[in-house]
């Protein structure tokens, strides 16, 4: 990221009075970036780069302070050896890093993240990284917290029209809120963990949820302008949107559409819901982010909208009362493989109750539950075997996933057979791994396989099988379907 | 159950050419029955009075030889201590015995039993009664068994169009053939198990599930004279009806209506489906006998049917490779308290691999699986606790089913909550048992409930909470619906 700080006008309304931007040129390219207002007399213009190579800029404002300021720098290769830039969409119904990197999501859930304490931050960040979780939902507004955790700064200036008599000037933003959502953007991104942040959620106790329509856009592009240049920058524009009861779905679109005009990087881009499933078909929408565990669904939704899916709630591992948030840690990790194997990816979540008020993982605190580890342990495998993503195998007997005669991975789910016919590719040899998704146990079996080949199971339900090509096999490439086709009877 | 052999004409085909009825009365009440050729000269007229005295009867034949006999005897009150008549439909949605007794149908499945060797057939009883079973689903036609399972008798005279130059004599019947089922059906009566008898089905290699249309109502009403006075007879007309690609749905009506029409008695009546459901609402169909374990949808079908449902297969225990063989004890468990929760009714089914070509338990043969104590554990439970039988409470906010004010019983399935407020009725105090289903192990919370109240739980899923009255409370009746009302957040 390149900053360009200037000094400007402190006086009147900067936030609204102000127009800065600056256009930077490399050979016949050129990109035009807004500024900000950072308080205190301070304007920053910051850009992402995408290109190697010598970059000019020069600014434009209404300030004549801020006006004409130009320069040169040089966008030289990554040197941290996690960059590989913003992650886009790719394959049809998967991800990867602008670099072509593969990433696969395998996200959890904080939502007060960017805003919380910084102890609350620290064990967030510690829980993410020890459970290799590479993308996290964020609030970019605040959100109430439990009873006693401290209140928190407010993006606007004012004291929040919380029933107390507050009020909230939307005309100015609190710099200082900003400042710390992206010195934790920041440590997400060294952690090369993506930040999924929610531009508009219903958990609100200070009238956020209902701006005036000028406001919202006043705050959409503020919040772009100082964001977007962050590379590990999702947008969800909403969470639970059709929750907010004051904005109409024309309202969400005009959101995304000026998110996808503002942002100079396309970020990703997607909208969250509650029950009314937003029609991802839009042209803004990059993928979808369901709340759901209705996988059985994913075939048709992905050739509906044609886009990668992520269900970002498929309820929470934990022990409170309501029925989202006491999933245990086998299901949590039964419903990841359910998502893989249907060729879509899922999200984490987890709320334990508290008798001290301490913040629930979910609204970013520590981590206690048990699904962390075995996510990570499906994570490991994906990036182990594959570089695209997989892809559901239709109309298989059971459920399972692979790409091209690469790599097919079966998830048995509730069935245990004592064996299974297993309908391989005649063109390659395949090596075949038992696996046991909760227990985290991998077991090669001696030989390869081709063709219609028996393969002997465990007693157990939820276990996986993985078949890796090895090498290419004479088969002529008419593979028979026959064990496709479920019996008649009874 | 009521008997008069005579002695009449062997000549001819006594099967076609002979008719046999007699007519039944007590006081004012008289009751048409048929009676049918057992080979060898003999005809038999079978009759089960519902009624306490002296009846009376009186035949009518075609032949000189059977026409006019006459005579009486006394129906006495039953002897045996488990004879209470046959099952029918009660209190809108369930099941009782003629003499009101409850009647909760946990059944299993064993197509072969009636007509499989007597090895098989022991064994079978030996686990039906074990596990308490209650009913079982039993094909009147043969179906082909396992390798090295002794060759069959045939229904039909003649030696089965088996592929094998071989031919069926419809005209013709078995009589050795139904006399083995007969024995079988006392048995099962003996031992208090219903019979659920499938006429028909689309597992057949001699021709009979592609009889001509006449041949089949010939059969009809043939079985029907012979079995119905057998009190623990149920009629399914047809198991996964939809695969018997020789008969039109107008057909299926048919032989509903032959049936409702040549029983006396008004057995039970069902048709069970692979993929299309039949119209339930049709009013031939005493209740519904479905395949699936989606019982979300039993609330809006048994408002749809106004009947009561039993989900006849909901895949088995056991571990074969076919995905309908292969479920887990637990899971098997998890699907018959899901049934009770949601209102209806679930029937067990097992399958396990076998070298030796020992017959599957559902063909009729040894129990293997471990779900079968579950399930008498459960029936046993819902045997003390109602009378009538448990209706799914709607909208509640975790799966839950009652009846009135006495009993209340909530399964938890997946979730886990470390505590719950339980919305219970204030006019009540409730005693508060925790119950785990699959382990088998019950809790009885000191003190008693009322109103709101929260329970503290375990911390595993798949458990259950019973609540029963023990007296009245003073609350006011306006319980407030709070916690069925699911938050909004997240």
């Amino acid at each position: 990221m390149f900053e360009l700080h200037l000094n400007g006008p402190s006086s009147g309304n900067p936030f609204k009075d102000v127009v800065l931007t600056a256009v930077f040129t490399t050979n016949h390219r050129q990109v035009r970036v807004t500024g900000f207002y950072d308080g205190g007399g301070s304007y920053r213009i910051r850009f992402m780069p995408d290109t190697i190579g010598t970059w000019s800029y020069v600014t434009s404002s209404s300030s004549h302070d801020l006006n004409g300021h130009a320069g040169t720098f040089d966008c030289v290769a990554p040197i941290t050896p996690g960059n590989h830039g913003p992650v886009g969409t790719a394959h049809q119904y998967h991800f990867e890093y602008a670099d072509g990197t593969p990433y696969f999501p395998f996200g959890t859930t904080t939502y007060a993240y960017l805003f919380t304490g910084e102890d609350n931050a620290v064990a967030s960040l510690a829980g993410m990284t020890q459970a290799r979780f590479n993308k996290t939902r964020a609030c970019v507004l605040p959100k109430p917290l439990g009873k006693g955790v401290q209140p928190l700064p407010f993006p606007t200036s004012g004291t929040g029209t919380d029933g107390r008599g507050g009020t909230n000037d939307y005309t100015r933003f609190n710099p200082v809120y900003f400042q710390t959502l992206e010195k934790r953007l920041l440590e997400l991104q060294k952690a090369n963990i993506e930040a999924d942040l929610i531009l508009f959620h219903p958990y609100d106790a200070w009238g956020y949820k209902s701006m005036p329509d000028e406001v919202d856009e006043f705050y959409l592009r503020y919040t772009i302008a100082r964001l977007s240049a962050f590379r590990n920058v999702w947008w969800s524009i909403a969470n639970e949107y059709d929750l907010v009861k004051a904005k109409t779905m024309s309202d969400w679109d005009d959101f995304f559409r000026v998110t996808q005009t503002e942002d100079p990087y396309s970020h990703l881009r997607s909208i969250h819901h509650s029950r009314v499933i937003y029609d991802h078909s839009k042209p803004w929408c990059t993928h979808a982010s369901l709340q759901s565990y209705d996988f059985e669904k994913s075939t048709s939704r992905r050739e509906a909208w044609n886009k990668p899916i992520i269900y970002d709630e498929i309820q929470y591992e934990g022990d409170v009362d309501r029925r989202w948030g006491n999933l245990s840690a086998e299901e949590m990790t039964r419903r990841f493989w359910l998502a893989i194997v249907n060729g879509v990816y899922a999200t984490h979540g987890e709320v334990f109750i508290s008798e001290t008020g301490e913040s629930s993982w979910s609204d970013a605190g520590r981590l206690r539950g048990d699904s962390g580890p075995r996510i990570a342990f499906l994570r490991a495998l994906i990036e182990r075997i594959t570089k695209a993503g997989l892809n559901e195998v239709e109309g298989a007997y059971y459920l399972s996933a692979g790409m091209g005669d690469e790599v097919l991975l079966y998830y048995f789910d509730v069935h245990r057979p004592a064996r299974y016919d297993f309908p391989l590719s005649v063109t390659a040899n395949f090596s075949a791994t038992l696996i046991d998704p909760f227990h985290m146990t991998t077991t090669t079996l001696p030989g390869t396989f081709t063709g219609k080949s028996r393969i002997s199971l465990s007693n157990k339900p939820y276990q996986a099988v993985l078949f890796q090509k090895v090498s290419s096999a004479k088969g002529k490439a008419t593979p028979s379907n026959e064990s496709q086709v479920p019996s008649n009877e009874p």
